[in-house]
């Protein structure tokens, strides 16, 4: 006779159109008979303030957080994790007793399938340097990869994230006269809509043997992907880190582990609708 | 592929053990197919603000407001109905626009199962002078019975609501000298737990005909209405004040109308357990 005492979720982030965290999360409450709720809060920037404070109010159990929001939400918690520290970046909170942490799931989504394959790379090459670039630096420098170039279409990005991580960096037109073992596409070319027509793919990346990464997942293969399998390369979709890094999230709210498996055929019939 | 907008509702009170609304309500958005969920709010006086500055900011769609919050919440609203201005008490927050609009739907579930039995009462009796009754008053009121008379243990909380209301007012130990045709029980008096084997009862309430009405629904089957009936008055008991205010609230927040014997068969079934 006691009141269903939900636990409350959600993702903020502006705009939060394509979204998946909330199937996953609110399967994942299903699956272990677990009395929550994940909701999308659309949070302008100007609102982040005020959210916070609703975070500490209703209380808000759990948030994951992204675009624009991942660095500034820094501001509003009590603790910052040292991979979140390493990234510059918070897309998760969670409570630590009565105090709001802020984690970066992404490191460890990152490198998940990567320790899965036991890959160790010694030479990486990073395309993009965006946030979620960012997260990728940050993995392979906890993975143990000391050399890393990163490049991007605008220079000058891809330079201060080089300074900020200590790695190197070279133009966007260089980017086939690296020979790397494990080439990470960080970028939205040959994402679903506005960029799927794009490719960072260029075909003197796959020389030798080595792993080709893209954290794009929709579509699962990529032009970049496919170019890669073609040349004998292994892949990582990007499904593996969302994946992760929400089994992460979801890991840090509930003590639960949400199986790699479940997640992928939840995502993969989301995508095909 | 959009994120579920699920909308958020739920109840603020303190404590909140008991509480049947989210049973209630999330029944409803179920029956439905509405994407939306209904959870506990529990929030002490001196959170109240602040939960309210969370109603704006997350935005939570419409809430069910309970004690110790229904005169205080008045001030965070930007609009009050006649109705909750006629009760001096909020129990339903729901947007019309941007504004937040403070109703009472107590009023309504008081008269629901009156009106449904046609019942025009010439002389009431009102046991209780605290917030539900406050309720009663202006539901009596608005159904034009004029002989009115307010009885409460401690006299002078019935001399104040008499006042306010322009009602009769008797002590506690009269109550079996007024011939009402209508006798309402507004304390707690035979509720389960503490109040069980206390009753406003008293021999002389139920000479002549009448309608003995008890907002007390667990049991359903007070003490009192027992002697209501074995002296062959009409009975009417908790439930249906409960179900209609329900109801009200729900149809303010969706448009749709929850069927009565499905919020009755809901609680009795929650009752049971």
């Amino acid at each position: 006779m006691t009141a269903p005492q939900k636990k409350l979720y959600g993702i903020i982030g502006h705009p939060l159109g394509h979204t998946m965290s909330p199937a996953l999360h609110n399967s994942g409450f299903n699956m272990f008979s677990l009395q929550s709720v994940y909701m999308a809060f659309p949070t302008p920037p100007e609102k982040l303030a005020d959210f916070m404070k609703s975070f500490r109010t209703v209380p808000i159990h759990g948030a994951s957080v992204t675009i624009p929001h991942k660095e500034t939400v820094m501001r509003y918690v009590d603790k910052v994790t040292p991979r979140a520290s390493a990234v510059g970046a918070v897309n998760t909170l969670y409570w630590e007793k009565d105090l709001i942490v802020g984690d970066n799931t992404d490191v460890l989504g990152f490198m998940a399938p990567l320790k899965d394959k036991k890959n160790t790379s010694k030479k990486a090459l990073v395309l993009g340097a965006g946030g979620a670039a960012k997260a990728v630096l940050a993995g392979l420098q906890e993975l143990g990869t000391s050399d890393i170039t990163i490049c991007n279409r605008t220079l000058q990005r891809a330079e201060k994230l080089a300074a900020t991580f200590k790695v190197n960096t070279i133009t966007w037109d260089e980017r086939g006269s690296v020979v790397a073992d494990l080439v990470i596409n960080t970028t939205p070319m040959g994402m679903a809509g506005e960029h799927v027509n794009e490719t960072p793919y260029l075909a003197e990346m796959f020389t030798e043997h080595g792993v080709a990464y893209d954290l794009v997942y929709n579509p699962l293969e990529t032009t970049f992907l496919r170019a890669a399998k073609e040349a004998g390369w292994e892949t990582i979709d990007g499904l593996h880190m969302f994946a992760a890094q929400g089994a992460e999230q979801f890991r840090l709210w509930t003590g639960k582990k949400l199986p790699h498996d479940h997640i992928r055929k939840l995502v993969s019939n989301l995508l095909r609708l």
